[in-house]
């Protein structure tokens, strides 16, 4: 017999692993805008999840870069005048090629200047802008809620995935949360930016946008959880991750999967 | 009894491990011009290997650093104008001090000034140049087949080495492939690029300069068919190809050599 | 029975510990001026030891990083003038905040402008400078020795942490040495890096340099030690490592502490 509920949570799985295995069966290049602590492991989750990743910050290349990708990532974690020179162009040309992209507002809180820039970004529209909860009270000058979250999303038009022991992810109508991950996850540096292209992979190959985003929050979660069952700490957990983005299969993915 | 084309392959594979084991003995530095991504894994990778990389790429010292160097590796994965004044400088000074080098024009088929740049670095003299099938597409115009290798090599006085399921080797006069690798080898970023470094690293000890290209061929496709099988995905593949760099012996080497 | 020089090493060791122990509860932020081959290893040991890293290098927003960090690491790895201006700016910012840092001048012995640089860094006071035999003698004018060392540290009024099979620190009055580690330490690219970061973090929670700076040495020796068991080759060691920074516990520490 099937809860309500269960039977709910259930289909959500099962529509988050269809997603997953149209990105692994269509291989889309998602380009990372990304900081250079970031780069290499994101490629190698982007690699194993079955994408493509580039991540060239030329200005003189990124156009040409992001006009053949499927997908863009814009990580704030460097911020310099040729990385800002670079984005202008990546967004822009991701506008004009209507490749959905994703805005990852590392450290807002922490300098004024990116705050700034990022509200700015935000007016381009991203599809989807992930942050955490301190990003998140320097963006919307409130502090983090359900409600506040909904209200940032319809002011911005932007699906908002709130990240937390419990991730958040609302296109101001709907409001989903998603409870994968471990903790072992905040002691491997890029780990967040790494879901974050996965989000951008998963928009590659979706069009709900907040399915999408579902979907690779608990692509990585699940990741999370089965590496943290096979390793003895950050160091081989990270390898794990790689690992697990790899392997998982339906079955894993859907039985852990916890959405509601 | 010996089949002669085993006595043959045995020959080869003996040679190839003859390099790999004066690049242990001597541990020649190898400076490494490459993207931002495949930084780290390259130097571990020439570590493994008994190697000292340097990987400056400022203008201001890259001179000095080269010309203490045995061999250089020039990657077009990053391409802005301070790198292309770097790779300037770089090969100015190799060709002052008689360096080998080897040139990778990673995505060269995505974006025409680095096809440009590619094509006056090879102007210049590298002892080596890898590819893909796109980027030799690209570069010589022409599909790549053994006859498209030998004649692009005969025109550029360069050494091909175009990578794919089998590696093809050719100096103009001789053509050898080698048939090693595993599939999980295109699931690791900037393994590619750590293959290139290896082969700058035997041109370093070995004059022959196609034997030292398949010595390196051979050295990193055994190492990653021996990490598949003790691996569990790509993340811990990519130590693992790090291991067995590291690790490798004589015999297992000249066994699993696929040299034709 | 205790013979008296074991009771003091027991009691140096648990000095040791109990450094680390306050680093893993405390947390501090550690911001490093690094290269771009060393920062993803650097943060993820920095994660594994408790920490908190940032690593941003633009001039523009290094000053409230350093600020808000309890702790600097100047790395001279990479070179430039953008690197140079920030590192001005993360010096004068950790000066007037009286943050503690540790210069580590790589390579000074193979590029005269970076031992200038690297010389007039010492003239504005970092609590320790951490260097290896070829890196003294370019800095110093003479070869590496206790002598040296003492003379130099009261010539400059800097912590001097020596590197080699055994490492030596000194400040001026007191000459320790630590005798941890392991050979496949030299194959990892960026563990000396790590090792100055977790310098950095026992300076954000101990006002005795020396007890600091030993206290990093021995907790990164005995990692070393620990991970080197369980490993098979210089890849899965180096994620070993990390483990090792992440769960290596009082007794284990104590006990294989060799500090005389």
């Amino acid at each position: 017999m099937h809860h309500p509920q269960t039977a709910s949570r259930e289909k959500l799985a099962q529509a988050a692993f269809d997603i997953i295995a149209r990105v692994r069966g269509r291989g889309p290049r998602v380009h990372c805008i990304t900081n250079t602590v970031a780069q290499n492991f994101t490629a190698n989750g982007l690699l194993a999840a079955g994408c493509m990743p580039s991540m060239t910050l030329s200005p003189e290349e990124i156009g040409p870069f992001v006009a053949g990708a499927q997908a863009l990532l814009v990580n704030l974690g460097t911020f310099d005048s040729e990385r800002r020179a670079a984005t202008g162009i990546a967004v822009e040309t991701a506008a004009q090629h209507k490749l959905p992209w994703v805005l990852d507002p590392v450290f807002v809180d922490r300098a004024p200047p990116r705050a700034a820039f990022a509200r700015e970004l935000i007016g381009r529209r991203p599809a989807v802008i992930r942050l955490n909860h301190a990003e998140f009270s320097a963006l919307a000058g409130v502090a983090p809620s359900r409600d506040a979250a909904m209200t940032f999303t319809r002011a911005n038009r932007v699906v908002v995935a709130l990240s937390g022991e419990t991730d958040l992810v609302t296109d101001g109508e709907r409001i989903v949360s998603v409870a994968n991950g471990h903790p072992l996850m905040a002691k491997v540096t890029a780990m967040g930016c790494a879901g974050s292209a996965l989000v951008a992979a998963c928009l590659a190959v979706e069009p709900d946008i907040l399915g999408a985003t579902v979907a690779a929050l608990v692509f990585i979660g699940v990741a999370g959880e089965v590496a943290a069952e096979k390793s003895g700490g950050p160091g081989s957990f990270a390898a794990a991750v790689v690992d697990a983005l790899y392997n998982l299969d339906g079955p894993t993915i859907t039985a852990r999967a916890r959405i509601s």
